[in-house]
């Protein structure tokens, strides 16, 4: 049987989200089973910039879809982020060593067979509509993330 | 026997008190057992607003229990809490849902016998008395906190 | 056979590096085996301050070296620290409490024989030389940090 790792994301930020998927990738090269649980900003990295919506939306859920992140691209620093400038420095640094970037691991991720899920609970405060996120992303409860992760050989909390 | 979940209440952070308190709450519905120990900025979440002192206090030690965080609902966010804009933009999203308040997690928690630890040494460094923080935490030392996470199944550091 | 307990050293914060080292003394003291992988501004922690050098370097590189933290004692708080001011007051209540430093818990982990693990993608992006850190560092790919960590007992994204 498989080994098993669990993710937990609920940072918003493209380093963490990029060690993470480097992590999620990696691991499917080891045969281990990945699952991705999304809850919070963590969310941000699995919206489809392509499908943005403003139906069934308060003004408060509109307003907060616009000014945050949509998908990888637009994720901040944790730190060092100096208004977009730390970014553009770590992506050509990144550039320079033809390191892959943030949406090549996620769309790798998502090649490899990686599970992704969204937290319910997260989904309904922040307004998103299931159709804003990438196809892969099933929505379910911290019920049913928690009996999954419980079951897992190594959870992180990202 | 039961399966076991250990929290590290690192950040004092609203969000993340949140997500952990959710995970809390809904493993001791699973019948999990929930340990969580409060290290650092995490024992804000568990001072009890009711009972600040400034008795035994260093000038240093008064000053910081001032400007700290009292309880769960002063916390700040992560991000976007632009000095307390973004947070009072979220406790309304979550009202408009009707999720409970942070508060409500908290007392849920307390009620469902999860294990709240407060990290020793930050309880020294930080000059709280035991008698300020809420009245299950017990104050234990790194040495009992690790020996009691590592035969969990499930430790997530926050 | 000892339980093993492995510690992915993310952020580059100071309270945050001495709660990791705190976990990483005491888990030895309990016979635990310890890993620490150093990745993204993790690495800023095993930087040995006495060995910066420009050789090999782009001028990106160069400038990233010199403006971010240079071992231990540079790091920043993740929070409150305003300017070093918050740090200040951190040393001087930890100086209080007769707390060791984070320098002291960092030679400690050293000498009790921590096993310390650079990130080979990390360490190539931000062109660091492995000469530039602790001897004690080994630099490895996410591949061998992970067969690793899926063998721990309990594993920290820190």
């Amino acid at each position: 049987m498989n080994k098993k790792m669990n993710l937990l994301m609920f940072s918003g930020d493209y380093d963490k989200a990029l060690a993470a998927l480097i992590l999620a990738n990696t691991a499917r090269e080891l045969d281990v089973d990945v699952t991705m649980f999304f809850a919070f900003w963590g969310l941000f990295l699995v919206r489809d910039p392509e499908k943005v919506t403003f139906d069934n939306k308060t003004a408060f859920e509109s307003m907060f879809g616009m000014v945050t992140p949509k998908g990888p691209e637009e994720l901040p620093l944790s730190r060092m982020n100096m208004a977009g400038l730390g970014k553009q420095m770590l992506l050509d640094m990144m550039d320079d060593e033809k390191t892959p970037s943030l949406t090549d691991f996620l769309n790798g991720a998502r090649k490899k067979g990686v599970k992704f899920y969204g937290c319910k609970l997260s989904v309904d405060v922040m307004g998103f509509e299931e159709s804003e996120l990438l196809p892969e992303v099933k929505v379910i409860t911290a019920k049913e993330y928690l009996s999954d992760a419980l079951d897992s050989d190594m959870q992180l909390f990202i």
